[in-house]
């Protein structure tokens, strides 16, 4: 009984780190994760130490280290609120802030509790319009044609249809886009980084972080800014215990997790750097394994979807050594 | 900085029990979650206590009881796993069973970690036909005009177009639907509770039972059987530790969960069975807090979403006394 749904999981769960996985017993047709995992070399992309953002949580009750790693969207997207999370980790300002919030099906939040840690100087204040970019910008050749998916290049890719939201979605660069053919901006996946923000739409610094840890709550989509995801660790925020306060906020200082340290990367000596890599989105392998997840063949499964949402097709993230 | 994202997350969460929540402050256009929290008496409908399955897990580590309610389907929807579940309970079947497998953004899984424990006897071999059912049936009047959505009596709902997986999908009758237009099935949900099965797809008893704890697995909608959903008590498996085997299983013994006792509530006196409503998917109200779902404009948000996934459109459930 322990096979019990476990053909469907080995890929399902593969994600982000499918492709670290035991390979599963040679099957006819591949897994979704099979697929990654065998890409060849070329395909996969070296991430930045300097987009690394590794936050360690105090050490759990058995005394295990719980480190959660954030890879941050690359430019041009979400800049402004990047480079104060960039000038945040300098600082060393999370150090002794926590882990607030966590409310099931949705997000887990961290910061300041205390609300009264002076920020770093010259932090940017970001203006709502940075939620999105115009469709002309970076992504053009990939959305500026307004939905005619014929003249797309990757035009084989499953989720290059018409969604429930009214988006085409697609990951491209590595990263979940959703267009309406004008505008495109990044998509609230699980384990997507979000910048926290009060009523005001520019409200938001940085110095609040919140990571999805349920189903994708995509009508906050060009409502806040997303800057990353996690490619590690996030099972250390996503099993925390519920907060029982309104929104899942901790009602005591006893119930918060503290954040011992915050680092970008390259703080760390180089040897001391995590490396990792993601399946770029633009090469074949990523095509078959996007089409593998909206059509599972491999054993267990008795009929294929046909297609797939945005967010059941997590671009595959490895450790490497 | 306690209400960053706060607007947004009194909905979000509400999911399944949002009604349940305190009111938020009043507002000039209210959340869906306040839409669900002010439809009158009429438009909520008691769940049968015969579908009540109450499962107790052990005590946590500071003695609370961690109670899980799963409400099962109504006929004539995957009846015969159900069957099988109403014999497991009132043979006491799952007592001293655990759960034994958790794998992150995935499902919580339980039963017998022996698998030596045996069966009640009678209980039905399924056959996988059973996983969808014909659109000339129970639902005719919903999905057998074949996605002709403006000759459905209720065209308004926003999920009432075809989705990233080439179905239409909408919540009838208390319960998240998809259909093709020759056949409809339920929906792999944040929260929906299925039967584990091994490669066969007609071996699964309904004695292995999981729950969904991350982003929507509609890969294995038509591929196993879906009988229910955690309607209270769902943070007691999603915030467990994720087990560190292949497809997060518990390695050892000492990791499992017990599982003290699962009953039908009609096992209980009247007077300790739980009550809990639904909001009718047939009312206005529901209408109403679906394009809510689809479009926020309470405050907080900027820009509606224009649509949502099934998914993003929880049946608002609640307990009363």
């Amino acid at each position: 009984m322990h096979r019990l749904l476990a053909a469907a999981a080995a890929l399902a769960l593969a994600v982000p780190s499918a492709a670290q996985q035991a390979p599963a017993p040679a099957a006819e047709i591949p897994s979704p994760g099979e697929i990654a995992a065998a890409a060849p070399a070329k395909d996969w992309i070296a991430i930045p130490a300097s987009d690394l953002l590794m936050m360690d949580l105090a050490p759990d009750a058995a005394g295990k280290p719980r480190r959660v790693v954030i890879q941050l969207m690359p430019a041009p997207f979400s800049r402004g609120w990047i480079g104060n999370i960039r000038k945040l980790a300098a600082a060393h300002w999370w150090d002794g802030t926590s882990v607030n919030r966590v409310q099931d099906n949705y997000v887990a939040q961290w910061g300041d509790a205390t609300e009264k840690k002076p920020l770093p100087e010259g932090l940017a204040v970001v203006p709502e319009s940075e939620y999105v970019r115009e469709a002309d910008h970076f992504f053009s050749h990939r959305f500026a044609s307004g939905f005619n998916v014929q003249t797309l290049p990757n035009k084989k890719s499953p989720v290059l249809v018409p969604d429930s939201y009214k988006t085409l979605t697609e990951a491209i660069f590595g990263w979940p886009f959703a267009s309406d053919g004008k505008q495109f901006w990044p998509v609230h996946c699980y384990g997507m980084v979000g910048v926290g923000r009060n009523m005001s739409p520019d409200t938001g610094s940085g110095a609040e972080l919140y990571t999805v840890i349920g189903h994708a709550p995509r009508h906050l989509d060009r409502n806040i800014a997303l800057v990353g995801r996690v490619i590690s660790g996030i099972e250390h925020l996503s099993s925390l215990p519920r907060g029982t306060e309104a929104l899942g906020f901790y009602g005591s200082e006893a119930e918060r997790v503290p954040i011992t340290s915050v680092r970008i990367a390259t703080e760390l000596a180089s040897v001391d750097q995590p490396k990792f890599e993601y399946l770029s989105t633009e090469s074949d392998s990523f095509l078959k394994y996007a089409d593998a997840r909206a059509n599972r063949r491999d054993p267990f499964f008795i009929k294929p979807a046909g297609g797939a949402d945005i967010c059941n097709i997590p671009v595959p993230v490895r450790a490497v050594k």
